[in-house]
């Protein structure tokens, strides 16, 4: 599918970016006799499956739109928008902290909608990711997601509390993205390698003074906390400045590592 | 080595790192018969050889250190120090919306200390990093780091001015820490795949300007420029603040790519 | 008027703030036989006007409002909103910086809305603002809203360019709020005593760079610029965090003294 | 004194600021007699003494020094720099927000190294500051300060504990920096004037989160809390950036308006 797949032209069925200006992109499903209606007039996916990534299409009224290859951050957006909670910036940020690489072994929680768990399966693969949820509705939603990202082989979706226990040992990094982390704490001791790394998403700093303490409690280390503020620059020529609205606040990132 | 070594003791001569407080952590080779000297005694390294992950060790004093494996994050900070540019935050949302994996091949410039190029060959391995440098001196000193890591075996470093052309062609990306990003636009335009992305850090505003608008130029899409600010959270309990002192600026990244 | 009244109740035809819930306030003419109209029911101005500052009254469907004095941030917030340009945590840094106090001269331009003109104003009363506006419409508005603000007795509103020169003399401070701060550095440098501030507010990082320049070479001192973030905090019993959203971006301000 | 002069021309014994570069400037005494020693020579401050502000003295080894009139910010950076907390842009923002103006009537505590004392005098003044303390050693090192910068006539200084009562009644503001806001929220409520303001500075966000409760508990009414973060740029021509170093965080500041 479209994250995995390393190839020079559009297939048929697979996802693609249809992008237009700065402002506006699309990412679609390109089937044979479909159509992506805009309001720049609608594409014709026919002419979409077999292009070449980086090449343009033009709309019905002649517009172009650039035919690009979705990537993790598109995916992680278009999934991440409806629930509006972790978002890209925060995950690089777990990913590089963790140094997340091919072959790892991680435990999520909450799945949620699936984009953590998308983010941190393509960066593990062929590695795995043992992702609890208890919402059977949210591991669907999730399922559909992950399966459109191509991403299901590496992920083993759970229908399980993760506060009650974690099944899994010697796992290389606990990453959670739920309302009460610090019930998690004990559990994730029990189950990760002695040096390896707790992650957590928390939107309150309450929920990061109580899972902060919780860590120290049990004997973590290099207990540290982040919060990442993201500002994009409006760039024309003469007249760079930062754009005026920003999302203010998505949320902190608490990470430690097991001591034995 | 180190980082790609996925062993649960400390090798001979590996790297390690040994935890001492939320201060203090020092990363050091496991040589038999050597000591890490610090101001809370001596550690001797032939108790740290051997010594599982996650385990403590005690300096002479009877202080406690605990052992870790060194992470991408930890080198890259130790490189990175000594210029001052590019700070892990910034590699991160470089590595995360570039969607860096196996087998990609990426160009970089300049080579610097090295620490990027770490940080690009440690997501594409086994793909390669090309890494452009025309200064002899910082090319040896990145070799020396590079190898530290562990990661030479993915990166082919060239003596040679990337404004000048870029030798490789169909890359998945080009990645630019360097005074005048604007002058290897055009290069890179030339070695990208349809669609492969564009990416560059600049310390200064004028650089992001002047980029910024030889890329529109050239024809790339999904222009976009970021800066982060990474503010670190200090938690006591009943007592949680942001630190006083905070790094208030590295650079801007810019992002785009290139469409046919 | 309003802001330059002290008494204990509200007076027939003064502004009064009625405060309903954390967002949602309305400033209104106290007028008798007038109605504030809302989706928490309507107010009747008769039991507002004689009311105490501080109580509370009823609306026809029995919700309660608060009875509040506006404040010289609600006028400039609300004057404000209507342009967007400099908000009241840069006009804050101004006042303060120059250290307004009774008495002082400055001198204004563009007078635009008459936001900045009334926080002048209010500081350095019975002092005088000497406001420079090139567009007869904006200068309509601006007296208006001074008017309204009861602090025209300390305006003089003067239709003319300032880049063409400035009148006054011997002044405390040149404040501006323009798109071309930098063709007023000379007027402003003959306008200040000696020790005088220059004060700029810019949205875009280039307006800056050329101002600052030009002040260097007039051979101004203490040559200063600053960008404020204000973020807004959420507080809930177990629950704080910033705001989600949040404004990223209003502008830049520069300060300067005159060296002679 | 100083700060409520309005001379031309530096009188003897008043402090006076002398400038040298964009990194050092020096606020001292005009003393005959007296010299100012820096590492670019010595100011025989004879040639201070009746200079005209502005201009320029030199010092023994002919590097030029302007001569300048210390202002507000001046004085509160050099008393606040002492003790590290509130800066002058959280100041600000309190002054600008509690519109503080001639004839106001304040409470403030804990008067600590009085710099906040000042500011708050500086923009009510005729009025007055009444500003608690219970340490007697803080209180003298404040009336010190507030000597300085020509204030103490507009400060009624009081060894008493404010979480015991505030005698004052029917004041226009209550203005907290100190460890435990929240015992103040009922009397700060008895002293103010219907449509009063409370305002509180606090490093820590637990501090503001009782502080907030206790608002809300008491009837309080438009409830606010802001965190300001306050960049420096450094501009050099072509190349203009954000200062790397920042003060990430000095408190939060709480306001209220007291509702009948």
């Amino acid at each position: 599918m479209a994250l995995t797949s390393r190839g020079r032209v559009v297939e048929e069925n697979s996802d693609v970016m249809l992008y237009l200006d700065e402002k506006r992109k699309y990412m679609v499903k390109a089937r044979r006799g479909s159509k992506l209606h805009t309001h720049r007039g609608y594409v014709d996916m026919d002419s979409v499956v077999g292009a070449s990534y980086g090449s343009r299409v033009k709309s019905n009224v002649g517009v172009d739109f650039v035919v690009l290859q979705p990537t993790l951050w598109d995916y992680v957006l278009k999934v991440a928008r409806r629930t509006q909670v972790i978002y890209p910036k925060d995950m690089a940020l777990m990913v590089f902290r963790l140094g997340l690489t091919s072959g790892m072994r991680v435990v999520e929680a909450g799945t949620g909608s699936g984009a953590l768990t998308c983010a941190l399966a393509y960066f593990v693969k062929p590695g795995v990711v043992y992702s609890y949820e208890i919402n059977p509705k949210f591991q669907e939603v999730a399922r559909r997601n992950i399966e459109r990202a191509g991403l299901m082989d590496y992920v083993v979706l759970k229908l399980k509390d993760i506060t009650q226990g974690i099944d899994e040992e010697d796992v290389d990094a606990v990453v959670l993205d739920m309302a009460a982390p610090w019930l998690v704490v004990e559990h994730a001791y029990q189950a990760l390698k002695g040096g390896g790394f707790f992650a957590s998403f928390s939107p309150t700093i309450n929920q990061v003074e109580k899972t902060v303490l919780a860590l120290r409690r049990r004997g973590f280390v290099d207990v540290r906390v982040y919060e990442l503020l993201l500002r994009e620059i409006k760039v024309e020529e003469g007249a760079v400045r930062p754009f005026t609205l920003m999302i203010g606040h998505t949320g902190y990132v608490t990470f430690a590592r097991k001591s034995l």
